[in-house]
């Protein structure tokens, strides 16, 4: 049975990203969305839905379960989806971090409905549907963490992936803990770096004007500490184990930095860090 | 006397942008570039300067005296540049570390020729006169740090003045030592922190393809660390002590932050961390 009915439950920015970019790319089924009344009057209007309707009434129908919400609301709702899932179909979820999310799935999803977690590397600067963006997926890595080592077979996941394909996403296979270990690195250790940066100047500079000589290097260490920390406060408290890892390393590397100011120790350093940006992909998103 | 003859020495980005900039804001006396013999080429042929000369031709001649060269160079300089520039000059650099400059500087200049330490907080990514640009100053803070207190009175110091302002420069006037303490703050930490993030995830992905995850984040975090170590190796050897001190306050900042990922504590570096970003400069450069 292909894709005919999907259930978007949150539709912010992600999900109705998803909705848009689903229609854009040719999806002629029905996308219902779950949310607040007002958020998806707000879909409605920008064509990311094309009904609204409560979770009960929404989920029995649905061939794909696409939950966008926060990781916290996510791990929440999982018996609930669970119970009103049908037995044929895929549910997926946007989560930033996978290992809490996965193991509750694991617990509850089994040979149907099946539950495979995902987590788009997409998103802009702001919040909801207002922005949400049809082209939001297209050149951005999209990870998929299935409760064990592959995907699970059958129509609904292939059509899915093949979705996934033409919205553009380049899409990973990897384990919710490998997945959670490479995040830490390359997405909420630079967080942490800008907020920390940022708190810190603050401090430094709330009596004075120094600030006026500030550049563009400072205001680009910190456009990452605009994040409100309503959404890092889950994706921190479900990563905290690599976190406390990866933290350490930067702190010991700047310690040893601290160390080398007087030799030619950063001479390397700054190489390496050269041949980092040499290697990161060049997406343009 | 205004300003008619003006030299630059290295008339690379900075010191191209400057006789960019100072003919179309209608400078009309001359320009005279001290230079690699390629270097002057590449200033004629884009308009920077008018003529090059060597050393001690340009410097009796000039009225203003513009060394845009790497910190050490410019040090190494200063006697040479004392002996050369007329009594009524004005001589003044571009270094992006002032105390060590202004302390040399103070040994050997007095009531004339007069001297001013310089740093335009302005840049682009790459080097050389090839990406020379009229506009750089425009919006830019541009720091004085005088020999003492204020700066000296003189018609040419008066003139440079006005034609700081009509580049678009924002002056302002500091002490060496204060400027480089705030430069360690909001310019030389920015750059450690990028470099050090960089180098550790490069150590951490050397071997396998967990980056094909990295989003925006890592590489907005990241771009600073594409500066070459040549640039900054002056400007690390010339700011140890405040590095120091504002690298074990970053570093005490994270163990702070790692110590409270399992608490609430993070609440507030986010808030804290979003207050600067509204108090930082919205220049458009």
């Amino acid at each position: 049975m292909p894709i005919e009915t999907i259930a978007i439950l949150g539709v912010g920015l992600i999900g109705g990203s998803f909705g848009l970019a689903l229609r854009q790319a040719g999806f002629t089924g029905r996308l219902i969305g779950v949310s607040s009344e007002r958020t998806i009057r707000d879909a409605l209007a920008r064509g990311a839905v094309d009904v609204g309707a409560p979770i009960h009434e929404a989920l029995p129908k649905a061939d794909l379960i696409y939950l966008a919400q926060p990781i916290s609301k996510i791990i929440e709702l999982l018996p609930q989806v669970r119970r009103l899932a049908p037995e044929h179909a895929l549910v997926t979820d946007v989560g930033s971090t996978k290992v809490e999310i996965v193991d509750r799935a694991a617990e509850l999803f089994g040979e149907g409905p099946f539950f495979v977690g995902g987590h788009p590397m997409a998103g802009k600067e702001g919040r909801g549907v207002a922005i949400a963006d049809a082209t939001l997926f297209r050149g951005a890595a999209y990870a998929l963490t299935p409760l064990h080592d592959e995907l699970p077979n059958g129509e609904v996941v292939n059509s899915f992936l093949q979705y996934l394909e033409k919205l553009g996403a380049e899409v990973h296979v990897l384990t919710a803990a490998e997945h959670d270990r490479v995040v830490s690195w390359t997405s909420h250790m630079p967080q942490l770096a800008s907020t920390a940066l940022a708190a810190l100047v603050m401090d430094a500079f709330r009596d004075n004007e120094g600030l006026t000589l500030a550049g563009s290097g400072l205001r680009d260490m910190t456009r990452l500490a605009e994040s409100p920390f309503e959404i890092w406060s889950d994706i921190l408290d479900t990563n905290r184990d690599n976190l406390q890892q990866v933290l350490s390393a930067y702190i010991a590397r700047l310690e040893s930095m601290r160390q080398s100011l007087d030799s030619t120790g950063l001479a390397k350093q700054f190489e390496e860090a050269n041949a980092l940006r040499q290697k990161l992909p060049k997406r343009d998103i």
